[in-house]
């Protein structure tokens, strides 16, 4: 299971199987056929109870065919249930659910059996729309056009069917055995999958066309499952905040815990959440595009061929690292990223400013045309041949975009009068989040300098928070109570955020009380 | 108007109009564009709210052009609002309805303003469905090959469409301006309506696919209306109570009122509900074909040629007729017959058996073929210059409908340990309901003799009920109550039953205290 689900979930999926013995029809009840249906399942506590007017007659069919002996199908719509599907007796085969991580760059699918719970199989595929823009706002400005805005959501809903359809075939089950799909993304995502207009998303004051989606039916949307198959789409609370986010809230159960805890998402952006069960406070910000990899010279996205982990040997200064895939090496990562800065700070190779110390002697420091590099993997090592450096042009952008999360984390817990050390447990997710290594992190003063334990690894909670919703319908009561808590707070660009800023542009920050444990070596001054 | 709403109804029509200045999106309130809408209809009391989601591009944009100040428009679904349409700013137009009496021959139409409860305008065509059947019966079979169901369906939807689109025009409006329909029509006719398969309404025992049909839209049966309009259909409560039936007890009041009524719905079968606002009970029977004109030799529709009234001079035995359409006569419709059949036997021409009296000496009273007849129009005041005759032999077949009628109200109004003398009022209504001259009823003895301000006169008690929906949402309370409510009872045929009939084939009746207004004439014992 690539997530736990948490305990507090209970076994009550959107979708159950409902078995009915009805007493057949006879001159002294002559209530019409899907009246004596409907009259027992309210009975049984399924209502207000309703039924599309086209499924009419195939359900009618199917109780005749098991006279009058059914499972029925029914599904939760929030504010009232619907009669879904009629099987003539009592039918054991498995109602099927996907739970979608909706990422602008991958594509995550878990199928699940809502009678068990149990997680049946799961595949990624990337988001097809990267061929229209890597980064969501080159998408979103694409979309402006109608027509772009219909291709764009006909990529997803045709990689959606194609994925699902593989799943399905592989066990042995068919699209009509679909019977929900939970799906969690940005907001801009969410409104491509919809086929929503964004506009107004990437222009002040930020506004989605909706936060709150309707359920709509898999025929609506023409997707490759049971017709009325429930599709719930997790809602966003603004522009930056979006259903993945409420799904992040869900898989760690932030809105549940008495203790106070920070959730920090990482990745195109860094959008955080911090409180409890009583409040919920959140922001977003840019601080993402650096740490993700997209921005420095040699980054990429945590993908084979990227470094993502690397040692420096204190005394040598020759670096150690691990290539995803274990291919040769094409890039370096976000997690790469914060581990080669943070060894090259411990090994005295990097000072507090960010520059690289010219007083270290060693092959590894080269002078470039722009400017001093630190080799991390030789040509013989890299997939083009070339050498693989990190400049003080690369370190700088990259300091840029931890100094933002910082003062970030730093402005949205101050705002509620909190310091770092009232909080109890701090998340990181997100497509990049989940791949930091905490210690790592806070050397170079991107996170906050907590006890180690504070810090939760965590698996797809994108995903996972997806998968609870369909699990456990209650959670869509969880889910309406965190958007209607969450205090989303803009972070305007001011005097208190440059000053924080500039201290936090240093390695680990400018102020070293902050981060007592990080043991600064005594080169790095410079 | 056609009809007269009653004292009761409310005006809160079904889909209503709501002006709404929202407070523009700003940094500090970053609400969705739709969630700002629906947030304020929420505080407004329109909760829960949907919308369809292929809706919402539209009723964004709608919400963008008017600068957050809109006119939403809302249809009540009895368990949750629905967001139908958004027009930019505060717009005035009327929004439409048709109320429709959906008969098994003809179909009404009228055309409400809903923002006013005014009536527009009002038209009439035959039931397109007349060409694979005069009767109901006959349809039935033909429908159950699957396409010939649909092209029912396709050919009600058609007149449905061509007729509302006439409608429309003619006043200067679009389909799009249509926004609600509330159909009442028999349970078999509703079943056509909504396409739905008919097969077990006419084999023991009786049950319709649906007594309570889903509200559903528009755009689902391709009805030129909004896409979003709402169809309501009234529910059935049996094979053989429609929702016709529930619109008569709608326009009559029947179930708000203390005091005890009776309605008797005469058609093609006679549908006969009693009761007050505590408890009500219905059944149906085959009395009708006779009554409606259809079976007896020169019987017809109550259309233009048809004699509809009939007098007979006491002296000379001559009759004086009306035509409806002021024509040729072609034909005697219900109501005529039931006047001549009192007449014939207040001139002494008929016996209490029905016979006709050989010692009355008339050019009137003629010998044929088939017996004796009375010869009601010459040949030259008729459409194919043949003499009108009434004979024994249809005048015994006419006999039996009025007993099957009369046995009915006797057999419902015993079975909840009534006599006739108990009710209060006694509405006849229907196709032929309408028609009858209650005093001309009583005294063959079809109808009980009760004080005749006991018998009310009505319009379009159908069209009535459904308009009555359409104005005033919470008529839809009303009417599940009334289904929750009424006890359907199925007459079974018993000794019971055979011996009140044989009395009730006598002219009134063979116990004469039954009849005590009726001044029978010397000559009619025979």
């Amino acid at each position: 299971m690539p997530f736990a689900m948490p305990s507090w979930i209970r076994h009550q999926p959107m979708v159950e199987p409902i078995e009915c013995e009805l007493p057949p029809p006879g001159l002294d009840d002559n209530t019409g056929d899907l009246d004596r249906l409907v009259r027992d399942l309210k009975r049984r506590g399924f209502s207000p109870l309703q039924v599309h007017p086209s499924r009419i007659n195939h359900l009618v069919r199917q109780m005749r065919q098991g006279r009058f002996k059914v499972t029925a199908v029914l599904g939760w719509h929030l504010c009232h249930w619907e009669l879904m599907e009629v099987f003539a007796g009592f039918e054991k085969r498995p109602l099927l659910g996907f739970a979608v991580d909706l990422g602008s760059s991958r594509l995550v699918f878990y199928l699940l059996d809502l009678r068990t719970g149990k997680l049946l199989a799961e595949d990624s595929v990337p988001n097809p729309q990267v061929a229209h823009g890597e980064d969501i706002l080159t998408r979103l400005l694409f979309a402006r056009k109608a027509s772009n805005l219909r291709l764009l959501q006909r990529l997803l809903l045709d990689a959606f069917n194609r994925t699902m359809h593989q799943m399905l075939k592989d066990i042995g089950f068919s699209h009509l055995d679909v019977y929900a799909l939970a799906v969690a993304g940005n907001t801009t995502m969410s409104h491509f999958l919809m086929g929503l207009d964004p506009t107004n998303i990437c222009k002040e004051p930020y506004i989605p066309a909706v936060n709150r989606f309707p359920l709509c039916h898999a025929v609506d949307l023409k997707l490759a499952a049971h017709p009325q198959a429930l599709l719930y789409l997790l809602p966003n609370v603004g522009a930056y905040f979006g259903g993945d986010l409420i799904a992040d809230i869900l898989a760690v159960g932030l809105h549940r815990r008495e203790e106070l805890s920070i959730l920090v998402d990482v990745g195109t952006n860094a959008e955080i959440v911090l409180g409890n069960r009583d409040w919920l406070i959140a922001c977003a910000g840019a601080a993402g595009p650096a740490l993700e990899g997209g921005v420095v010279e040699r980054g990429m996205m945590a993908v084979p061929g990227a470094i993502d982990r690397v040692r420096i040997d204190r005394d040598s200064l020759e670096p150690s690292y691990h290539v995803l895939g274990e291919e040769k090496a094409a890039g370096i990562c976000g997690s790469g990223l914060i581990d080669l800065i943070a060894e090259m700070f411990m090994s005295g190779i990097l000072t507090v400013q960010g520059k690289i110390n010219r007083k270290m002697r060693s092959p590894r420091i080269v002078d470039t045309a722009d400017g001093p590099a630190y080799v991390v993997a030789r040509g013989a090592e890299t997939i083009d041949g070339q050498d693989l450096l990190i400049s003080e042009i690369d370190i700088g952008i990259f300091l840029k975009s931890k100094a933002a999360m910082y003062t970030i984390l730093t402005l949205i817990t101050g705002k509620v009068g909190l310091s770092f050390c009232d909080l109890k447990r701090f998340y990181v997710t997100g497509a990049f989040g989940n791949y930091i290594d905490p210690s790592m992190a806070i050397k170079i003063g991107m996170l906050p300098d907590l006890p180690l334990e504070t810090y939760q690894g965590l698996g797809d909670t994108v995903g996972c928070g997806a998968a609870m919703a369909l699990l456990d319908r209650t959670v869509l009561q969880d889910i309406e109570r965190v958007c209607d808590q969450i205090t989303y707070v803009e972070l305007n660009v001011n005097m208190e955020l440059m000053n924080e800023f500039r201290g936090a542009l240093f390695i680990p920050h400018t102020d070293l009380r902050l981060f007592p444990s990080v043991e600064i070596p005594e080169t790095v001054f410079g």
